[in-house]
């Protein structure tokens, strides 16, 4: 038996979430519902720390463990979480390292009282981190970065006059990407690294405050968005409810994740002032331009290529429709029995709606080709549907190098598209034609700013890869 | 805490598969895919029982218990579940029964060894059977349908020659929905009930076969659909692999379910020869020549509402697009906490992409309007992004009567149709217009065929209700 | 890997308890403490109906599982079983049956409400009668004695006036041991086969009855011993706590299980008027009267064989001691890992005192030898201790012949005494000398009552075996 | 509903075990049976982390959980744990940190690859070191000492030139009571503070070593006895299977905590080379010669007050024998619902036997009063029985002081004994006499040996308790 889990598929590795209740109400319900609004950034495990910041100083209360956050919150262990002051995260991790030990938020005792910390991304120098902080007798009790950052705040909280201070001082250290949301005993701090890999933004409802790695958790709680936070800024809000901002990190050319836009991020998030649903129409537009086709029929790959389809359906002039059925019901958890080699589990997760596509020439748009396998598969079954051509399309340039700031994009030798032309992987995915969205028009995904990482498409890494391609872990 | 069960969803109540392995291989993989298929028809219990037709005759292996497919399946369950003739059943129930003792398939011994029942459908005429057995001595453990039937066919089956001759003696004392798939130690046997209310078809791969509600079941298990079984008809398999097929138990005109095509079924589906995706394609296309309206955008309410929007969009040339984001990731399990009255968890399983609607004139199609209040939210969520007028369209005439075959359209006085007229509904849901499907056009959804039930809309039941308004239990 | 569960321990097959609250308030709990006190007579599945007599009729709620009484409920499960009238079971099965199918109480549906029974012992005639109740169309959905006697009860129902009068009609057909408890919307019953094999006692507290299959179970809810149920014996509670007494089915020479007070029941029980506690005490002096030996140390093997330990030493004049550790965090689900072997787990359950019986000549009393392999094990133990001498004796006689009236003596061909000699079976577990419990004077262990049943040592069946050598299931 | 957490009952602190197989087996197993043999040592969580010391450097397996170790550890769960070296745990703590992060072996990163720890014991400088260490900047992920130490082992690591002389270096600032047993890649530690607290031990089954808290582990494994860790000593076996010993930290005048032989260890065990059996013997002897009584019957309170009663049999020649039945189903995790004020739940953990008491002049011995209430609960259930006298005899001394090495004696105002006089307390439990073992005897217990520790009874300790009553946490 095998799960489910879909290498072909990319991961994000994170979302992260934080709330003040100023008016001092138990925030650990807005916490699970921001952080099943995050679902889809991380799927293996989940947490939840809280504390009463009118209550003693130092007491947290957490709940940490494998599964979604559904599964990990029952009535009973939310409301065992009393405090008006919160963070929550969800996680993806590499197989390895799947374990409850490497669950969020981190929870420590220092010098100062407690802090806890969610965070997203991964740094590049995490191991020399380590190393030097094992120099000095440091203790590690798992392998993600957040430890090795809360770890660098404790220390350099010795010498700063304020945990928001120390947090400053440890970023100086931190190389590589980082969305952070850190809770001391009585202040709640966001903060996020100077490239502005991975989103993080703020919101507020009435007396309450929010930190969210999108602002689609931000509706989800009923809050209206503020703003994002911005690259190499700290907020930091009081317990008096002030907020103060600090962008002294701050450097002159950030570098957003390109791909949050094209997969990661849900289309109903803002993110650095450009719409997700927007970037996707306007990835397809610029593909349906770029890759002109005679068809009859636009459809995307649920769920992630749908609005791409829908956005070159709008440049072509082609009809966009459905042509997949999704089951929602197959999770992470799915487990495959091994059974004849006729069943192979393949249509139970996406199967072809057949009326759709019968005797149509189909443009399929997707977001990424990575192996290849779930590209071919899909192809075959519109083919055996009846489709008479499978045009494919996809939102983005090709994968050619591995990214070290917070996804999984492989290494560069499982990349098809680092050892086969774009006509060899046409021919291996089976399809009549394939066109990929040129990188020159990345900009153009969010509306002309040219502050974006595409690393894993272009190789020109904002900051330079850790050697030995050890990447950190969130 | 209150669970995300939603009153105005309507639910189904079971789905059912049955597989014959005439080589001998085990079939508990495939009933997994197969009921994994079936989920959307019930995700309150399930069940699958083997039984080996070369070992000793009677002994069935089973396993049933609340949950999803894969929550109740694990790998050592289903390793443990060992035989090449099998079963299996999904189930949504009314609360009040939702308990383990009424999950399916019901294993029975009698007189002639063993018989393993999955049944979708509700009778009409149970309770008056139940007394009928009582008063001979029987006794019932469950409260389920499936039980008088299991009772009914082992009385028949001490005077008739065969379990399928039982299973027609007994049909004649049924009277109400019911499609059963029966696994005796060494035959399977689909039958529907002489009305067809509910669906079921017959599925073959080499020689392996297969009955299942629906045929993205099939799919599922890369089995090639064969036929669907007739309404009255009883198809047996035995052990070399012959199929016998008795008529005679049909009636002139059966009633198959029409809501089965605007909602119930998975658009990959085909039953009783119709393609469901094209009988809401065309459930979209009457609505817009019925109700033509003029607009920026048609949308469907996900997931039931998008093909028919794709058929309005067809018709009325209005383009199609995305309104709306699900998160797949809250289920049935998903408690809301209850917290300030300004975070209604409203937002957390449906968010508006407010980019895509903003300022436009938004044609929302959905399949039912059951309370109304859903409507309402959904609405409002719309309008509050921007919306300027929001016309509602729904794929099926209005609700006025409760049914008896097997699905949970409540009594006539929850129905909002019932108690309001079509103008007062459309301003109860703020919505700007407001169009049923009219429900003279309804054989349209079935080409033209006119043997469908729409008792739910017309009060014409095809089988005299039961007094009382006791519905059975599937 | 494989379990603790140990072939040479005898098992009970199940503990029954009743209860009925004239108050009107909630008896779960104390069914709960009930059952906790039977728990050693079954710690395979147990279960807790309950219903509420002054609420509609009929409506019963019920939990069952497999596990431990303090495994399967929760807070939440005893807090969702409300109601002044409730039964429960404790259950051991032969390892093919254990399933959750076979939990008690069954709760059953017939002509007059709901039954909610629960049972102990077997029937020797379950086959005829389910074979006789099949041939009239009944059907079955467990392997348990106590579905044929719910039917029975409830087929005499249609004649008789009452439910206790369909229950002893219904006695009129069983042949073997029941105790049992039944509980209709309005009265509660406890009944005993004629030969009283089984116990059954009745208690009281105030307003509230109770039944229990031993009188440990009363101590445990504080409540006050009244009397036996009496073989054959019918004891009807009402809504007006009116107690009847039907004792129309008693025969005259009733068959009490002998070994209830060598080993199956508590020793702080007090069945059919003689203490077991007073019983072992007896069974030790009689032993040390018929086999005397010169020693420095009588020690029992924990637990059964401490009481008969100290009879023997008083007997004896041989100091009583201590000798074993056992661990009771060991249980019944604790699993044995593979290891070398030289990690057998042998010394896991049982550790032996070095000091307390190194240099001394022991006297090592015991309630049975079954196969023999568990005495053999602890006799070397001892050995390698230091003991000089170990004298195995025996508070029983050989066992010789299979029971079939509700514990699981296996078959002869299992039974070490049936093929060996005592001489061969006191080399083959390597005693010094070895005495069993002469069978004659066994009426002594029950204050010289001889009504009691021997079969196990004698092969006196009082009812005769069914053929085949099949057993009953309760 | 509340909990059977009696706290009446001391609690010891914690259990160790370590294995080092040299000839590369799998030590998991080994690890689950020695736990499951200190299980009376801790209750509440358990873990166990092993590594492979043939394969890379520092990759450690671990699983720990809340719960008994048959309880977390599941046939998958051991099976997971591959490697030749392994160290495990069994924790009792106070309520306020029974969290899963305070659970043990802790597993740690530093310098030179990865520690696992497993510590019984309390420091008293626990506060200090924590606050000394976070001052340079250290975070805390639990609330255990065990971190502490492992912290300075890590640190000292940095100067010394090998793991068992950073441990030494640590031990010079650790005050308190510590038995560890600590894994690195490839050397095992046991490790003992120089008061000798808590046991440890040495074992040996061919190729393979153990330690262990008590003997009685090495029985379960089959290992033999070497022989105990010294106070202050440090045992390291490395993968040749050389032993080192270093002493150097050892003192002239070690503590060895007398009510280990009392009431914590188990009598099967062997500790600092006298038997605990033949401690509570002797206990028993004093007493029966200190506080003399005529009485028909000495009885232990079970378990712990057995082998103490036997002791005074002997000594007083009144004959031994059991008064009360124990049900061991009865867990930690039992439930006690709330009912009528008639059920208290007294009597479904301990019940008594009228027979062995009823008329007698009955000796009942104990090994400890600390609040009077469960004293008093069996006297009365004695009484009730029928016993017309109860003399009361506790095998050791008054609890006049609470204990900060490693047990949970509480605060004095919690002490019975700190505000009665004994013949207070008699009246209070409803005894006719009381006696206690007095003080100046203790040495007796430990064969004349007058190093221990009895600050509970004596007020003497041995290292100055924490300012503020500040108790670590093992």
């Amino acid at each position: 038996m095998i799960s489910t889990y879909d290498p072909e598929e990319l991961h994000e590795e994170c979302g992260v979430f934080g709330v003040y209740d100023l008016d001092g109400a138990d925030v650990a319900p807005s916490v699970y519902y921001g952080l099943s609004a995050l679902q889809h950034r991380g799927q293996e495990s989940c947490g939840i720390a809280v504390s009463d910041t009118n209550g003693p100083k130092g007491v947290v209360k957490s709940v940490r463990d494998m599964g979604l956050v559904n599964e990990v919150f029952s009535k009973d262990r939310l409301d065992s979480l009393k405090g008006n002051i919160g963070v929550g995260h969800v996680r993806y991790s590499t197989a390895g390292a799947s374990v409850r030990e490497n669950t969020q938020p981190l929870v420590i005792n220092y010098i100062k009282g407690t802090l806890g910390l969610a965070h997203n991304g991964n740094l590049v120098n995490a191991p020399e981190l380590r190393q030097e902080l094992a120099m000095t007798g440091a203790i590690f009790q798992t392998t993600i970065d957040t430890e090795v950052i809360a770890y660098l705040v404790a220390r350099e909280r010795l010498n700063a006059p304020s945990v928001e201070g120390a947090v400053k001082n440890a970023m100086a250290k931190l190389k590589g990407a980082y969305s952070l949301v850190i809770m001391s005993p009585r202040k709640l701090i966001g903060a996020r690294d100077p490239w502005g890999f991975r989103p993080l933004c703020i919101g507020r409802r009435d007396n309450t405050f929010f930190f969210a790695s999108e602002s689609c958790a931000l509706d989800a709680v009923e809050a209206k968005f503020i703003r994002d936070v911005e690259p190499g800024e700290i907020v930091t809000i009081n317990r008096e409810g002030q907020i103060f901002s600090d962008r002294s990190m701050a450097i002159k050319k950030p570098a957003h994740c390109i791909f949050e836009y094209i997969y990661f991020a849900r289309p109903d998030s803002r993110i650095d002032q450009v719409s997700v649903y927007n970037s996707r129409i306007m990835a397809g537009k610029i593909l349906a331009e770029q890759h002109p086709v005679k068809a009859d029929l636009v459809t995307g790959v649920p769920d992630s290529g749908n609005v791409a389809a829908m956005g070159f359906a709008l440049g072509s002039g082609i009809p966009y429709g459905m042509a997949f059925v999704k089951n929602s019901y197959v999770g992470r958890t799915f487990i495959k029995p091994k059974q004849s080699a006729r069943e192979s589990g393949v249509r139970i997760k996406l199967n072809v709606l057949e009326d759709a596509v019968k005797g149509k020439r189909v443009v399929m748009v997707d977001d990424s080709i990575v192996r290849g396998t779930t590209s071919a598969r899909i192809v075959k079954m519109l083919k055996d549907a009846g489709a008479t051509e499978v045009h494919v399309r996809i939102s983005a340039p090709p994968f050619l190098y591995p990214c070290y700031f917070g996804t999984d994009v492989p290494s560069s030798d499982q990349l098809i598209a680092h050892n086969h032309s774009i006509e060899e992987i046409c021919r291996l995915i089976g399809a009549d034609s394939l066109g990929f969205l040129d990188g020159s028009r990345l900009a153009e995904l969010m509306d002309g700013n040219t502050n974006y990482c595409d690393a894993c498409f272009s190789g020109n890494y904002p900051v330079p890869p850790p050697e030995g391609d050890i990447r950190g872990e969130c």
